[in-house]
């Protein structure tokens, strides 16, 4: 789908909202005494929640997605009607989540201020098909027949606990999750990305290879890097920190912690409390654990007064931010409670948006390709013309979204734009960067500021000698390096490119005797940067060849008589590809040639 | 000195503790009103603490400095006397400090948890020379006369806010301090130290150079680096995490909070509660900035079964920590409330201990010699055999204790032993280091630590295969890298050796049209991965080898027409020795072999 109204306008979104009132029509059959909550289409299929009378079990799925089928092909037609509130409200009183609903219908709705969102209706709207009803809005398919038996499929994800309402004040329901799709191949598509996605689970690799843990008495939400994934995520560090100093970037390294004063300079604070920490009382003086990097690089903009001839400024830090997540929300490397962003801040007078834009976005496309991750689209987000939250004047505005749209033109970029997806302070532009499993995730961020240079009265020396204000440039390319991580690990699938492998060479000796050629070797090979390790374990070749082909090691070096003799090593790729005897010469010019590219290739 | 008991005991010592009671004496003549607490003699001198009637300026100072001399000169002796708890608070009536000392003196003194420290004193103590008695135990120089008055010296340094007894709900008195030598000649020697000091003073140098600024919107203690101090800092730190990677050490990176219950379990909350930030609040548990990186590393140590084949495991982080210092105290990079330590946790079997220490210490030796920190030694903290605070078996500590030694005694390193200086869980080794003011700084340090792997319940399986308690060593050779490199600027007055200065060539271009070979030469430097800047300013080349000899950049090059034809640069140190013409080719090859080797000399 080319964009979220589109899905919501498909056919495809008729299926799966219709298919999820078939799965309550048969939960119903299985669990009389169920109650039920809502049932909505989601990206991927449908989801509904259930308060049910004991824990479900595989039985239970099995007998409802069969019974499913049956009522898929008993040709029922989705009939809508209209009913009062009264009739809907004896229409479900046994129902208790669904009288709330209608209630919350006929009381109509309020925000947490007070004011009204929805109009209280008079009219309540019922869907049945065979014989289940439900209160919804639609849009269903006419008949279930539209609906192909084969191509749909239900799933329980423990421990799915989801709150009545999202609240976690309310009741905790059973969330079954399903999908459907057109055609039987499209399902079976899908469930075999669902299956390999599985095994390239980060959470799942990141044990198995030693890169990360969570560690309950350390905390939620907060990895500790193991040391193989400590120097992954420190390679990638260096390589996206040398990329920006050959573009001009300069470093700057400041603390985690700020006077709440900072915070409420930037608006930061009270703007974002939900997701920040409680301060921190010192001295009389609160402080918080930092939710962003940006106050500090201001600080350090505003430390000198600056001329037009500095500009752009860009400071760059790899810098370590800490925000609130529910803990339901926490997901490995992927959602997490402390971050760092691969950050900068760019300080340009605004005639330089355009050029400084380009740069950037050619940058990040630049990064993007080099990792393999080449299926990107870009997203722009320009300002709801309805909306009145917008701070900076018009002008600046329209300039900067034209400056936007141009650079995306002549880099060529595959963008879309996005009206109402502005932040308040500028417009922006997002990658939308697509995995091997298709996934698309938003990555990549560039935005631009007009808020905080007003906030903190940020100036520079024009070329005429007054003083002006310049625009700030948020932007990072890989967003979090914990979240990019985790994503990266799931699209290599754990073994990473040879540049990136946390131990890229392993040698395997034959017998003890070929220890000391080994351990001459592996000093060649650390002498030239890479990272290195000996197999002297008791097992014997072919269990250390399955052993090492387990961690992802690209190369597995054999070194036994015939190899010493020749000056040799016998090459073996963790694809399992067999490379022979190769001197070690030609080994180590074949092996730095393709770490210094930064090769995808092992070979 | 060679060690604090033996300047306590030194005529020196008499001498600075004899001049202070001077100094009182000519402040009382010259602010009859003023109120006296204490005088003690300090490491470099000593101090007076008064309340005075109006604000002391440089008049007052000079006209006391005369004074004392004078005082000096006038051959008084020190007289002690006993008095009575009654006679000794009539005579200090009027000065209501002196008073409050002699009631505690008389009352005995007691701890924070009500235990008597002191015995309650019977007789209290008088010293008089000239026509001031103070209130003191000594001891004291016989005679003035033995104090010569040419070299003493006082000074007042602002603000110098001293509250009564340390204690902030007090009063704030004035501190005067001074220093005595017994030589004009000492003396002189030491106040060119200080002024040599202040031209070094990193907190001005850090400004002038661009190094770091302190903002008191993010907060006092909390420095921010700017692009030249993070370069200067990040090239530290590869080149240290560099040097531990070759020494077998594994990276890991872990959060900046846990959860209280992480601290609670080490020991360290509430033990160092009072330099602990309040705790933070998250979903009903509460967290803390990390005081302390070990308890991370130990969560990482424990997340796999570890066999004896895997010891020592090293784990090193870069970890900054958060501790609490009164605002008082706080001081540029030297002191301050966020630090990151060159942190490293060795995990060993207890018959490794003297072989990993040794290739601590050896580490840690090289290191400051590759600084030119050639004058260090090594203070060894050994158990007071008088207490019963310390942790883990008597055999244990021998060992250790004897292991350290004897690591001392084969590394041929200067050291000497003082007991009680251990910390509770393990004997320790600190690297004190002399700077070329020859201030001592204490520096690296090396613990063993067999409390903490007794509160985690660490294990590992030995060769015997049953479960056994490996040691743990501390160890930092930097202590913090907000500290080392604040000592650092100092050491090398902001001309750091090439491979660590900020900017390390400079292209001066004689003319505009010389523009486009600077760019040139500046690009086949930074090529090589040199960190190069081109002054295209409008300055003379007067003016601009001037401002950038002020940058203290180790190379300016000059390029001019003759430069251009021969394919040669025109070298000038900043020490302003002109090394003349050289073909580009001789520059780069002189430059990256003093870099790679990490060499002070600039050519």
């Amino acid at each position: 789908m080319s964009s979220k109204q589109d899905y919501l306008n498909s056919h495809l979104f008729r299926i799966r909202h219709s298919t999820a009132h078939v799965m309550a029509e048969a939960m119903l059959e299985r669990f009389p005494e169920a109650q039920i909550a809502i049932g909505p289409p989601i990206e991927d299929g449908f989801y509904y929640d259930f308060k049910l009378p004991r824990p479900i079990g595989e039985d239970d799925l099995k007998w409802v997605e069969n019974r499913m089928k049956a009522i898929l092909r008993g040709k029922h037609a989705f009939s809508m009607r209209e009913v009062s509130p009264d009739e809907a409200l004896a229409f479900f009183k046994d129902q208790p989540y669904k009288v709330e609903l209608i209630n919350d219908l006929v009381n109509g709705r309020e925000d947490e201020n007070g004011n009204p969102i929805a109009a209280p209706a008079s009219k309540i709207t019922f869907y049945t098909q065979d014989t289940f009803t439900d209160l919804c809005r639609g849009p269903h398919v006419a008949n279930t027949s539209e609906i192909n038996p084969e191509a749909i499929s239900i799933t329980f994800k423990p421990p799915a606990g989801a709150y009545w309402r999202g609240d976690e004040n309310r009741e905790q329901l059973t969330r079954i999750y399903g999908t459907a799709f057109e055609t039987p191949e499209q399902l079976k598509e899908y469930l075999d990305l669902l299956e390999e996605a599985k095994r390239r689970d980060h959470r799942v690799l990141g044990e198995k290879l030693g890169l990360f843990i969570i560690s309950p008495l350390v905390g939620k939400g907060l990895p500790l890097w193991k040391p193989n994934g400590a120097v992954l995520r420190d390679t990638l560090e260096r390589w996206l920190r040398q990329t920006q100093i050959d573009n001009g970037y300069l470093p700057v390294v400041t603390p985690h912690i700020g006077n709440i004063k900072l915070y409420e300079t930037s608006g930061h604070y009270p703007y974002y409390k939900d997701s920040q920490y409680t301060p921190i009382e010192v001295d009389e003086e609160k402080y918080l654990l930092r939710p962003m990097n940006c106050p500090h690089h201001i600080m350090i903009y505003k430390s000198e007064l600056r001329s037009y001839r500095d500009l752009p400024l860009r400071l760059a830090e790899f810098g370590t931010v800490y925000r609130y997540e529910q803990s339901g929300e926490l997901n490995g490397l992927t959602r997490v409670r402390g971050f760092t962003v691969d950050d900068a801040h760019l300080f340009v007078t605004p005639d330089q948006i355009l050029e400084e834009f380009k740069k950037v976005v050619s940058l990040i496309q630049n990064i993007f390709t080099s990792l393999g991750l080449t299926d990107f689209r870009a997203r722009v987000g320009t300002r709801d013309p309805e909306s009145d939250k917008y701070v900076g004047d018009d002008d600046l505005w329209e300039a900067a979204t034209a400056a936007i749209i141009q650079a995306c033109e002549e880099l060529k970029l595959n963008y879309h734009v996005e009206a109402g997806e502005a932040a308040f302070y500028g417009p922006k532009l997002d990658f939308l960067v697509r995995d091997v499993l298709k996934r698309e995730w938003q990555l990549g961020t560039v935005q631009v500021d007009y808020n905080l240079p007003s906030r903190f009265e940020l100036e520079y020396v024009s070329a005429e000698n007054d003083r002006q204000r310049p625009v700030m440039i948020h932007r990072a390319p890989f967003g979090s390096m914990e979240r990019f991580t985790g994503i990266l690990i799931e699209h290599f699938a754990g073994a990473f490119p040879v540049w990136l492998a946390p131990v890229q060479v392993v040698l395997i000796p034959v017998a003890d005797r070929h220890f000391d050629y080994a351990d001459q070797v592996a000093g060649q090979l650390r002498a030239l940067g890479m990272r290195v390790e000996i197999d002297k374990g008791k097992s014997r070749i072919g269990g250390k060849i399955r052993e090492n082909r387990e961690k992802l090691i690209p190369y597995m070096l054999v070194v036994g008589d015939k190899d010493i003799e020749a000056g040799a090593v016998s090459v073996r790729l963790r694809t399992d590809e067999d490379l022979g005897a190769m001197p070690l010469a030609d080994f180590i010019s074949m092996a730095t040639r393709l770490i210094a590219s930064h090769s995808l290739e092992l070979k």
